[in-house]
């Protein structure tokens, strides 16, 4: 699924991308779109408990590289920051368009793992304190720690995107942040994060009946800003700026993914066939036992 | 539930409350073991789906009360600062002894909900930054932002409870410690934040078959630490710490509850339960447009 959906290296031209088309899915599965969506429903079950193993083992190496006595949770920026070589944590980044389904992703793959194991932070509009540091301030801050599975609902690259098509800075600043964002990227990558970086691809039709369905459903009202129709009626403007991060950030070490994302359940498959693939690379096992296990039950057993 | 299974407001006798009791358990479910079990699992699926509809609406509320431009993540200290009168977030605070079942149930429990709507932390030993502070101000700093179900895998309890039984600071300051959390838990619930303080209540039979279980599982070796034999040998000095902290720390803005956790399934039936009560008192609902609906529609199929 990498290979497949991987981008970059070259012009993007997400034209050329199908936000229906579901690349990958087996034949098996590939009769009625009802009982493909209930098929890839269940595989994402099952490759969600498979996560949660691996997330686990991650974990748990993590733990006992750390010792004893580190503390299990409350991570710190102090605690995230890089610096080991074996990859020790993975970190998926989520960007789309408005209604592009960063949310329903998080629910439903991240939703599968085990929430103690999951470090997920929203990036909204920069705060005034965020405001006053270099782009790259809070990204650092809100890293997962060792173990740890972390998720960014939209990220740093909000910064060569809606930075650019609203002209929040100049052309030089965000032109400038390509070379940066892969010079940070090099960096978490070399020091024990495994980046996956996802672009949830939707059309600009089915944005717009979801865009209806939040204004018609009084439940999902408040998923509504009126702004939400400036940034549609820029659409062109976010494709191109899209086209050209995966383009700049596409590299070998932190690759872009395109996922079409229109079907909702091919949607979540493919995110998790992502991470599934990423986890069996680290090749994860359980810590052995740092203490004389026999010496223990003995202990136990004759308390 | 929250009636049934809270302690306080006089002596608390841990001795008296059977830890495979399932107090609550409707007779429907009272046959046999194997039909109870699957009939809590069940219930704590659907209680799962309940917790996290009504998850959204806290979310959506306090996304509407923040406006329209405020970061929808990357919680802050400041973020978090209490300020607001109604609760506007619910925080679960877990305690128990070792192998109690607190990863399990927030697994179960917390992992049924929506995990961008949950802030969980977990505190091990203090670090040496935090010990140069307050006991407290590691938990004010790990505390839910408004919308979030917060959950505390360990709290500021420990700082009476092992801190008195492996003495790590004098009588005088850990006996003063009563004081200081039921101040600090009455300045949090008089600004928003509703506390669902349960302690997972094992014997000392089942915890002994759990720590055999991580000395004969290879896969389970990673939670063991040998220092936990060491703190079953002072059961009895923890349990008369627990015993007084519940009583002096239960209060009626801020309750404690006990739950008989040698069986999972009840466990996690309970405190769904409790969640759900929580819930319920809040009278949830989805914040009224900010908008206009009709205009916004026009504009949308116009564009």
């Amino acid at each position: 699924m990498r290979e497949l959906l991987r981008v970059g290296g070259g012009a993007v031209d997400l034209a050329a991308i199908d936000p229906r088309s579901t690349p990958g899915l087996p034949a098996v599965a590939a009769e009625g779109d009802g009982s493909r969506k209930a098929w890839a429903r269940e595989q994402v079950r099952l490759l969600g408990a498979a996560l949660g193993r691996q997330q686990e083992m991650l974990y748990a190496t993590a733990q006992a590289a750390a010792g004893p006595g580190a503390p299990t949770g409350a991570p710190t920026a102090a605690d995230a920051a890089p610096g080991r070589g074996r990859p020790d944590r993975v970190l998926l980044v989520l960007q789309a368009m408005d209604c592009g389904g960063k949310d329903g992703t998080i629910r439903r793959v991240a939703g599968a793992m085990n929430p103690l194991g999951l470090h997920i932070r929203s990036f909204g509009p920069p705060t005034e304190r965020e405001r006053r540091h270099d782009f790259l301030w809070r990204i650092r801050r809100a890293l997962p720690p060792p173990g740890y599975v972390g998720v960014f609902n939209r990220s740093h690259y909000e910064d060569v995107l809606i930075a650019r098509v609203e002209s929040l800075v100049p052309e030089a600043t965000w032109r400038a942040r390509y070379d940066e964002i892969n010079a940070f990227e090099r960096e978490l990558t070399g020091s024990g994060v495994r980046l996956v970086k996802v672009m949830l691809h939707i059309s600009h039709a089915e944005q717009g009946e979801r865009l209806l369905a939040r204004l018609t459903d009084p439940t999902k009202h408040w998923k509504y800003h009126p702004s939400d129709l400036d940034s549609r009626a820029r659409w062109g403007d976010y494709q191109a700026a899209y086209a050209e991060a995966l383009s700049r950030c596409g590299t070998d070490a932190a690759p872009w993914h395109v996922v079409p994302a229109d079907r909702k359940w091919y949607r979540d498959w493919a995110v998790a066939h992502l991470l599934r693939e990423t986890f069996d690379d680290l090749d994860l096992g359980y810590p052995p036992a740092d203490f004389d296990v026999a010496a223990e039950r003995s202990r136990l057993c004759g308390a």
